[in-house]
C-alpha cells in the first residue's frame, strides 16, 4: 500500500507567505493539505492533496462529543544549501499509531503516511521558510467523523496533514524559562491517556497554565497523578536534569509522552559517554540535590523549542534558581547538536534526517 | 440577557420521523438546531435556530487538536396528556458551566440557554416521540473554533444544541447488566477532568469497554485512579449499592461526574427515610458485604437508562451475582418513581419538571 497514488487538486489562489520576522506560531497555513478517509468496510482510502479548505462535518460527528482523535507534530527544515529535511518522521507516524491504539482508532500504514507527507511537502516546498531558525511545522491528525451519539468507536475517520510556517522559538537568543510546580491539577495518570498525543490531554492543562501565568511563570511542571511526588513533564515537553554530572530524566511510566526529542537526546548523551539514567525522580530529591549544590542544569525537550533551559522552579513558594538562571553548557551543546543536525549544518552521523527530494 | 431574541431560519425539507419501534440511539436528528457564537471581544452572541446542517470549520480549529469542548445530555418527555416535560434542565446548564470552567471555556448565561432550548423545543415539538418509553434526547455542546495551533484557550466558540429522538432503553423489560471491574485503565483522577463532561474522558474509556465486551460483559466498573481500590462509576453512570438496608454511593471526590439522576435519587431516598450515605467505598468492602450476604442491590444511574440494575460483577475472576441477577425491589421503585415524574404519570412533588408550552 505504501506506493499508492495520491490525487492532487491544485488550489487556484496561492496565498502570500507570511513575513519571516513576525510569524506567529500556528496561525498561518500553506496552500494545500493532505486528506485520507477511513470507513470500517474499506479501510483507509482516497489519499489526496487538496487546497487548504474548511472541514465540513455533521454536528453529531463523534469528534465533537467523545474526543476520539490523535495528532502529531514535527517540522521540515531548509538547509543552507536549500535541501529540505525531516527529522525522524517515521517516529512520529509510529507514535501516531500508538496514540491511535489507545484511542481505539484504526492504524494507518506508517510508510504510506510518510510517503504522502513527502508528496505534500514537494507540492508545498516554497512554504518551508528560508530565514535562519524558521521552519515548517507539520500537523498530522485523525478525527472521528461518524455522526452518532452512541458511546462507541467511530466507523469513519479522516486523516489530515496541515502545514504551518513558524518562526524561531528563540527570537532573542535562548532564554531559560521559569517553571511553576503544579500540585493540584493532574495532566495524566497511569492507565489514562498520558502516553498518547490526544486532544483531551491538552485543554485539560489550561487551568494549570493559567495559574502559572498569573503567578508570573511561563510553564508548568507536572507531577505524577498518583502520589503527586514524582516529576513527569514540563508544559508539553519532556524534562532532563543534570545532577552532579549525571543526567536524569523521568522514566516512561505509563503517563509520560515519549518525546522524539527525548529519545534523541538520550542517544546523543550515550554517544558522548555522559551518564544518563531514566528513572523515577521526586521533586524532594531534586530539591535536596539543589541544597547540596548538585543541581547543575535543567531543560525541557520537544519539537517546538528543541531544548528549553529551566532557570527557576517554584514549588509551593520554595523557589530555586538553576545555573544562575542561565543556559547550561550541556544544554547549549545539545541544542547546537540537535538543531545542527536538523538544519543540515553538521553531519548527521545518526542518519536521523530524511531529505524531501 | 435571558430574554434575548432568537433568530429563526426554517428548514425547507422536513425529514420523516423515524419508526417508533426501531430508533437506534443517537442516529436520528430533528430538523433544526440551536447555535450561538462566542468571540472574546463580544461575548456570546447571535443566538439562532437554524436548519440542522453541517458545521464548517478550519482544519486548524482548536476542537480538532486540543479537545477544548464540553457537552450535556438530557431528555424531553411527552406525557400521556401530550404535555412536553424537561427534567431539571437548569441542573444541566449549571453542570455545563462547571465543565466549561474546568476546560477554560467562557460561561454561558444558564437562564438564557434554557430559554433558547425551550424555543428550539417549541419549533421541534413534533419530534418528541409519542411511543411509551421513547423520548427526545437533547445534546447541548460547546466547541473551540479558533484556527490556531497554539496551546492556549480559544478566542472563539460555538454553543450548539441538537435533538435526537431515542427509543426506550429497556425494550424488553429491565435487564440487569453484567459488569467487568477495570483495574488497568483509568477513567479519571483527582486534579484531572473526571468531574467535567468533556469529550476526552469518553474516547479514553473505549479500550476498557472493548475488553469488557470481549469478556462478555456489558459495561465497566471504574476504580479510583490513585489507589485502584475505591469504586467510582459504572460505564457512564453513577452507581449505588444497597448493603444491609443502607444505600451507599461513592462520594464526590473530584474525579466522579455529579449525575443529575444521582442527585435526584439521593433526594428521593432521603424523602423516603431510607438511609443513604455518600462515602468512599472500596471494592474489597463491597465483596466482603457480599460474602456476608449483605449486598442486596446494585444499580447505575444516568439520563439514558435512569436506573440500570447490576446483576453481576467480575473483579479479576472473582465473580459475584447480586440479587440473583434480578432487579431489586428498591431499584424498581426508584425507576418507577423517577420515570413516573419525568413522563408526568405521577405527581411531581419535587417540582423537578418544567413544561415546554
Ligand atoms: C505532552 C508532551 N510531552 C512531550 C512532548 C515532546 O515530544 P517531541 O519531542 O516528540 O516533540 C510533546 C510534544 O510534542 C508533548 O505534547
Ligand atoms: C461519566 C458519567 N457519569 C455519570 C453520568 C450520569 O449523569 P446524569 O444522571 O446527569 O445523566 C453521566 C452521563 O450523563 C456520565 O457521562
Amino acid at each position: 500500500m505504501a506506493n499508492v497514488t495520491v490525487n492532487f487538486i491544485e488550489c487556484k489562489d496561492k496565498k502570500p507567505k507570511p513575513n519571516a520576522d513576525k510569524i506567529a506560531f500556528g496561525k498561518h497555513f500553506s496552500d494545500h493539505m493532505f486528506v485520507m478517509d477511513y470507513q470500517a468496510d474499506k479501510g483507509w482510502f482516497d489519499p489526496r492533496i487538496v487546497p487548504y479548505e474548511p472541514i465540513t462535518l455533521d454536528p453529531a460527528a463523534m469528534i465533537f462529543h467523545y474526543g476520539q482523535t490523535v495528532f502529531e507534530g514535527l517540522k521540515a527544515y531548509r538547509t543552507p544549501r536549500d535541501r529540505i529535511l525531516l527529522f525522524r518522521p517515521e517516529k512520529n507516524f509510529r507514535r501516531l499509531n500508538l496514540s491511535s491504539d489507545r484511542l481505539s482508532i484504526p492504524a494507518i500504514d506508517e510508510e504510506l503516511a510518510l510517503n504522502c507527507l513527502k508528496q505534500l511537502l514537494k507540492v508545498e516546498k516554497e512554504w518551508v521558510p528560508k530565514a535562519e531558525g524558521n521552519s515548517l511545522y507539520i500537523r498530522p491528525f485523525i478525527i472521528a467523523t461518524e455522526p452518532n451519539l452512541s458511546l462507541a468507536p467511530s466507523q469513519t475517520y479522516q486523516f489530515i496533514i496541515i502545514l504551518s510556517p513558524v518562526g524561531s522559538y528563540y527570537k532573542e537568543g535562548i532564554q531559560p524559562v521559569r517553571i511553576y510546580v503544579e500540585d493540584e491539577y493532574t495532566r495524566a495518570v497511569r492507565g489514562g491517556t498520558g502516553t498518547a498525543k490526544t486532544a483531551g490531554n491538552y485543554a485539560a492543562a489550561y487551568k494549570a497554565q493559567e495559574r502559572a501565568t498569573k503567578e508570573g511563570y511561563s510553564q508548568v511542571l507536572w507531577l505524577d497523578g498518583v502520589e503527586k511526588k514524582y516529576i513527569e513533564e514540563v508544559g508539553s515537553m519532556n524534562v532532563f536534569f543534570k545532577v552532579n554530572g549525571e543526567i536524569i530524566t523521568p522514566e516512561l511510566n505509563g503517563s509520560i509522552l515519549e518525546g522524539i526529542t527525548r529519545m534523541s537526546i538520550i542517544e546523543v548523551l550515550k554517544d558522548w559517554g555522559i551518564p544518563i539514567t531514566e528513572r523515577k525522580l521526586s521533586l524532594e530529591e531534586l530539591y535536596e540535590a539543589y541544597e547540596q549544590g548538585q543541581l547543575e542544569e535543567a531543560f525541557g525537550t520537544g519539537t517546538a523549542a528543541v531544548i528549553s533551559p529551566v532557570g527557576e522552579l517554584n514549588w509551593g513558594e520554595r523557589k530555586i534558581q538553576i545555573n544562575k538562571g542561565e543556559i547550561g553548557e550541556l544544554s547549549q551543546r545539545l541544542y547546537d547538536t540537535l538543531t545542527g543536525i536538523q538544519t543540515g549544518k553538521i553531519a548527521d552521523t545518526y542518519s536521523w534526517t530524511i531529505e524531501v527530494k
